[in-house]
């Protein structure tokens, strides 16, 4: 039987496992990806493992999250981050050269490689025909060193693509067609596979926007082939030698599959607060509009602004909009105002920001309050925007472009001329604000905003742990460790994060764990969904937190915990949930010999003379990490024995 | 005998004293300008006044300051400002649309017109031949509603330029001579007057820049002609018919002069941490720059990022040195868009930033910890960067841009070939973000980051006031009220900004000044220079501040603390301030009756048995203002008593 496009990438790169039996299966990987809010940790990390360059084919360090710079925090890790790339062997991107996921679809994606980023929007990169997924900065510190990279032995799903998009309908509606069918749950443990005659149809930057949102399904990646599309960007990109033809095989088998007859659909847009409560635009239309943004690493492309561009030419933004727009890439930027478009977008009124993820990540352009804001990003978690009392929406360029020009949620196709966007033949190339590796020798610059990583201490074979909170379901990274632009500027500085660890829920919850030195949390489905940010799990750990016991987990998240030394635990019988209040004391006896095994155990509680049955489903890898008190730990406690670094982890 | 061109515009104005006798003169104003940082507050006084609309020929209303919008409460204040513009028949400038001053100059400033704006760099308007004066926001709330403007009746220093600048020297060069010269406090009680042969060899924009840094003088206006290149500019603009010509008399005399010989000035800087620590770039040429920031009020024209981008094409930016740049407008904005210069600018590494006031107020791009920053724009205040350890160097476009290319301070004669740029024919007219005057039914919207004015509580006859802090001279605006990106969304929200006030230099002031109810603060000479922001005598008072005991005030602050109803006192021996410490008790025994005589008065100390002489020098009019509790309320009980708004103030 035939092999599917995923299976042929893991097959090439498999570095541990069966990809037909194993539970868990390792990868090796070509490239990395980090960027300034997560990579600060992953080249200290990096760092502290001792080894003098980087083993990837390439690894590239971009800054484009912390741009603001509201103080020194910013500009100190952007330094940081420049001398370890020069001294460790990365290329590093210029804050102003755009975002991560759009210049490295530009400049570096391969078809048939792999690639690891700290970042959980990395599968943009599976636009191009690679797998290419996203992980904590630990783990793609490891990669970096040359070690593979673990997961869970994925399923794929594959979806069928068909017909051809109408006009007005865009890439970003496929993917809210697939968040409405799937949910954020949708992709858990899944590589999702895009496929059929509809595939043809689009441009690679359109395929990357699917499966750059794939993420929001909580699947590991997303991929589509590599064929004349593809072929095609990378000329245009004058990178032709990079293309290699990729597709399933005619008799490959999936897993699952979702069909989609791409002329069927039609515009989309997600309500608050999350990226699958998706609808029509015309079933919600004429709510007013306050703001519309218009970026971000799902929606920032050449074609995307410049279809903008021309639904914008020649009319003027409603008064009552404030439109922002964030160009992806310096590539994006000077392609537009070389050919115009950038003077027609400022002209309708349009406020242009720095080529970075900006109001993404609540990095700036926080809304009024109780906004109604249309974004053509990826989240809209409520609180994310900056503004707690926000409504954000999401949707394609289109939608966005028209509910500026209208001043309510409007439906584009009730607009004159659809655009109508070639993509271009060449791209205009520059890549001289991508720094090359430099000289092993480059001092690292270290500013006061750097401080020592903080090690896991081992967990204890008995153990008493307080719940510290109780939690529903799809928590989200940004639920645990908030962003925004107070925040992230702290993320090379653990102590100081750490007081920020569930803020927006519970303002109490560093003072209350720190008061009891060591603790549990417990929570519904889908904990730590969202974003890859390390911190989630780091910052926690550093407060005192042991264990997680959820319904089920995110996972990128899960394993960020395992990297950081936290025990993630699920349910036996998940009604047991019920059982658990805050302040309830978990009671775990032998706890090291029930991480070696695979069998449920039981835990005691202080207040219920039941006890509660609880699995872990790690691998012996997973098992010997947390034993060793994380990753760090057990990579160091490796180096020490003199074994074989990549062995161990 | 003849008038110098300050007179004449003086006495076309002239609302109340005689030029040539009074302590203090009022004016009729003309146009007033507001920027967000200070609008929200001059809107809410306005309010106050119960006035249906502006009086004036022209107000406009500039969002220009808080555009990062890290929370709701920017957006809240400029959604307030959209409404109150609308209300009260204000033109309205979205955010996007430029510098207030840039702006202002662009469209709307006229020669021979008075302008009052909340800003103090208003005066970058004398460019245009307008006697443009900067004041706190109640003062511009009085000038909408159509009362005169006071002012101490000014000395008219002439500064005589001869020569025409060398290639690579720049008007910047020009202002950073004045200020050599004659130091911050050289200005003071003064209105700059440029003339001579000299002066039809600079355009509008330079000389812009020259008056928007009089400012720095302490100065309270700077004005140049209007003639030729006047002409030129604003046919250039399409306002031709805004033209009248106008110049000092043949025969008019100046208070003071200072010549200057253009053709004998070198590229100059000013050291940290004052804009009059000037020297010749070439002194001090190599030291390595982290940093270099392009824009503000006083260098983003045309014709200044036109030389950037000249003096950048086809090179590369130090790859140690972040250059952000910021243009003054869009007009500039897409003029460099339309003509290469901007993608010149991005190809060279350039980070474009919104057309806002940006890093020159601390709002984003804070360099690095200790980093060395050239700027371009007007005030290096320590900390104001946002950086407090950072060295923040002022100089002109040509400097900055010769810095940004070697990585070190340069001087720019050191390079190839010197930038040649002629004005523009024809900028690129586009008005559409700037709102017209509104329906005078529009609700006012007003969000939570918008709470109700403060009253200042009347001035007893007797009053024991520990000091609750003494401090030296030269303390700026800054130093009281600090600005910034976490303090600036604060504006207008007395309650929330006063726990900042003096936050750097002592951050208990606060809470100590709170729990004295009443206080005082003595201090040394050009107390309050730097901005106009009324918000260092608000906020002070509303902690129970009564008293300023200085050597000496700066213009725009000693305003702003009779209006919120505190009082200005100097000594009469300015050796007494030795004798006063922390906590040393001043006490005041009919203290009415002092205010309304002219003469010193005695105060007793609680640890001492000598008294203290100190004088006021306040008008009538101010001592009606500061026994009525300041502005506001002497207007509201002038309204409530019936009397004509216009006579009382």
């Amino acid at each position: 039987m035939g092999q599917n496009l995923t299976q042929k990438i893991i097959a090439s790169h498999l570095a541990a496992g069966d990809l037909n039996e194993s539970h868990e299966i390792a990868l090796r990987i070509d490239q990395t990806l980090t960027q300034d809010a997560t990579g600060t940790m992953a080249y200290l990390q990096f760092e502290a493992m001792n080894l003098a360059r980087v083993r990837t084919e390439c690894s590239v360090s971009y800054i484009d999250h912390n741009t603001l710079q509201t103080g020194f925090e910013n500009a100190d890790d952007h330094a940081f981050l420049q001398s370890a790339a020069a001294r460790f062997g990365t290329y590093f991107s210029r804050p102003g050269n755009g975002i991560c996921h759009q210049v490295h679809l530009e400049r570096f994606a391969k078809p048939g490689k792999t690639l690891l980023g700290s970042d959980s929007h990395t599968p943009t990169a599976g636009g191009m025909g690679m797998l290419a997924i996203g992980a904590g900065g630990l783990d793609v510190a490891v990669a970096m060193g040359g070690g593979p990279f673990y997961l869970p032995n994925p399923k794929v799903l594959c979806v069928w693509l068909t017909g051809k998009l109408s006009d007005w309908v865009s890439a970003k509606d496929i993917i809210l067609e697939v968040l409405r069918s799937l949910s954020v749950k949708g992709g858990v443990g899944k590589i999702i596979e895009y496929a059929g005659p509809g595939v043809k149809t689009l441009t690679v930057p359109e395929r990357a926007t699917i499966t750059n949102m794939g993420a929001e399904l909580g699947a590991s990646s997303s991929i589509f082939p590599s064929d004349e599309q593809t072929l095609r960007f990378l000329e245009a990109q004058g990178r032709a030698e990079d293309w290699v033809p990729l597709t399933a095989d005619e008799d490959a088998s999936y897993d699952e599959t979702l069909e989609i007859d791409l002329s069927r659909l039609v515009p989309m847009i997600a309500q608050p607060h999350s990226p699958d409560n998706v609808v029509p635009v015309s079933e919600i239309a004429g709510k007013p509009v306050d703001q519309v943004a218009i970026g971000s690493c799902t929606n920032s492309s050449y074609q995307d602004l410049m279809r903008v561009s021309q639904i914008l030419k020649g009319k003027h933004v409603h008064p009552k909009v404030s439109l922002v727009i964030s160009p992806g890439s310096r590539q994006v930027l000077t392609m537009l105002a070389d050919n115009g478009a950038l003077t027609d977008l400022l002209d309708s009124g349009a406020r242009l920001l720095e080529s970075t993820c900006g109001p993404c990540i609540g990095m700036g352009q926080s809304p009024i309050s109780k906004a109604v804001s249309v974004r053509t990003f990826n989240r809209n978690f409520m609180g994310r925007s900056g503004t707690q009392d926000a409504s954000v929406f999401l949707a394609g360029p289109e939608v966005a472009a028209a509910c500026a020009l209208t001043g309510s949620l409007t439906d584009p196709r009730t607009l004159d001329l659809p655009p109508a966007i070639e993509m271009p033949r060449e791209f205009r190339i520059d890549d001289s604000m991508i720094l090359p590796p430099g000289d092993p020798e480059t001092p690292i610059q270290r500013g006061p905003n750097i401080q020592p990583l903080p090690l896991a201490p081992k967990l204890e074979d008995n153990l008493s742990l307080p719940i510290v909170l109780k939690l529903g379901n799809n928590i989200t990274t940004d639920d645990i460790m908030p962003a925004g632009s107070k925040i992230l500027p702290l993320r090379s500085n653990i102590p100081a994060i750490s007081e920020f660890v569930f803020h927006k829920i519970d303002p109490q919850f560093a003072a209350r764990a720190k008061s009891f030195k060591q603790s549990a949390i417990v929570a519904g489905h889908n904990y730590g969904q969202g974003s890859s940010r390390e911190h989630a799990a780091l910052a926690p750990m550093y407060l005192g937190l042991r264990v997680v016991l959820a319904q089920s987990f995110a996972r990128i998240h899960r394993a960020n915990l395992i990297n950081f030394g936290i025990l993630p635990l699920t349910f036996v019988h998940e009604e047991d949930l019920a059982r658990l209040q805050p302040e309830t004391v978990l009671n775990f006896t032998g706890l090291h010999q029930a991480i070696r095994s695979s069998e449920p155990f039981a835990l005691t509680l202080n207040n219920d003379p039941n006890p509660i049955w609880v699995k872990h489903d790690l691998s012996e890898r997973q098992a010997n990490i947390l034993l060793a008190g994380g990753l760090l730990n057990a990579t160091k406690a490796a180096a020490n024995s003199e074994a074989k670094y990549s062995t161990v982890i």
